[in-house]
């Protein structure tokens, strides 16, 4: 089973950036469109960079937020979901130095997490890609996927978001929006 | 920060090989001798196998458990610690399907995997390896080193662990033992 992917930032795949905007440190260079392919089959020089993440097992979803996920969140590539965002996150060192209940009680007990993205469902899909044990430049790759008219509902999501004592540990973030590229035949 | 190591079962290295034996499943090919190499500077058709694995963030330990760990571990290459084993190990589907509760419930408040581990310290080092983020054929490469003198003690540790609720999800183990390579230039 290959939960690995690459992003890779160019000039075709199925999704049209609109924007990219550095939020906090470094910014991403400014790219037409994002190709997501499957790990392991990019040629070598393909797109001007490329992020590699893997959807892996939870790490801090408990089974009661689980089954309330579950039973209502949507899955990606709706058809009406023509917006998209990819937000890569960098955590600080002092993040992943603390223990498990030590992060678990800032990502949830404080920040409320799970519980903000569980508002927001089912309008806006979303799947966490991990790549800190990739030696890659980003801890999180997250994505997005929404309709046109949830476009504020997202907007809101992310702002509450950063608002959280998470968010104090997050010194990289870079926000790249998206949408849909019909032409892209995968 | 390279955090990411191969180990590579071929005809030289650090570790010679004594023994390879399966607890769970299938072995690994025998070879002579285990070399341990900083990931990403891997020639290729080097050695008969490659297992890579990578030194991440806690996943279940707390903040009182680590500091008791941390208080008490001993690191690894201590001249007497002449003794090594390397146990790959892979855990079912239903385990990587647990919510973090479940998983650390089952982990610590069933099993007592960190307290068991904190018994045998200073005298087994230890050091845990991630995989199964690299779509390879283990979850973790766990790997002990201890003096001679305390081959008992580390026999008495793994048959603890194995006979824990914990052990029910592991699918796969491999035991491979290796005293150390005097000869070997590094």
């Amino acid at each position: 089973m290959n939960n690995i992917f690459d992003f890779v930032g160019g000039d075709g795949g199925q999704w049209k950036v609109k924007e990219i905007k550095a939020v906090i440190g470094d910014s991403l260079e400014n790219v037409p469109y994002i190709k997501i392919i499957p790990g392991l089959t990019l040629k070598s020089n393909e797109g001007l960079w490329t992020l590699r993440g893997v959807s892996s097992n939870l790490r801090y979803t408990e089974k009661d937020e689980e089954d309330k996920l579950v039973a209502i969140q949507a899955g990606l590539g709706r058809i009406e979901a023509t917006c998209a965002a990819l937000i890569p996150i960098h955590k600080s060192e002092g993040w992943w130095k603390l223990a498990q209940d030590e992060r678990r009680k800032i990502f949830e007990t404080q920040s409320r997490h799970i519980n903000t993205g569980l508002k927001y469902l089912p309008a806006i899909a979303r799947r966490l890609y991990h790549c800190r044990d990739y030696n890659e430049p980003f801890d999180f790759l997250t994505w997005f996927e929404y309709a046109p008219i949830d476009s504020d509902a997202f907007e809101e999501l992310v702002g509450e978001l950063r608002k959280t004592q998470e968010w104090k540990y997050v010194d990289r973030e870079v926000d790249v929006r998206l949408t849909r590229n019909r032409l892209y035949d995968f």
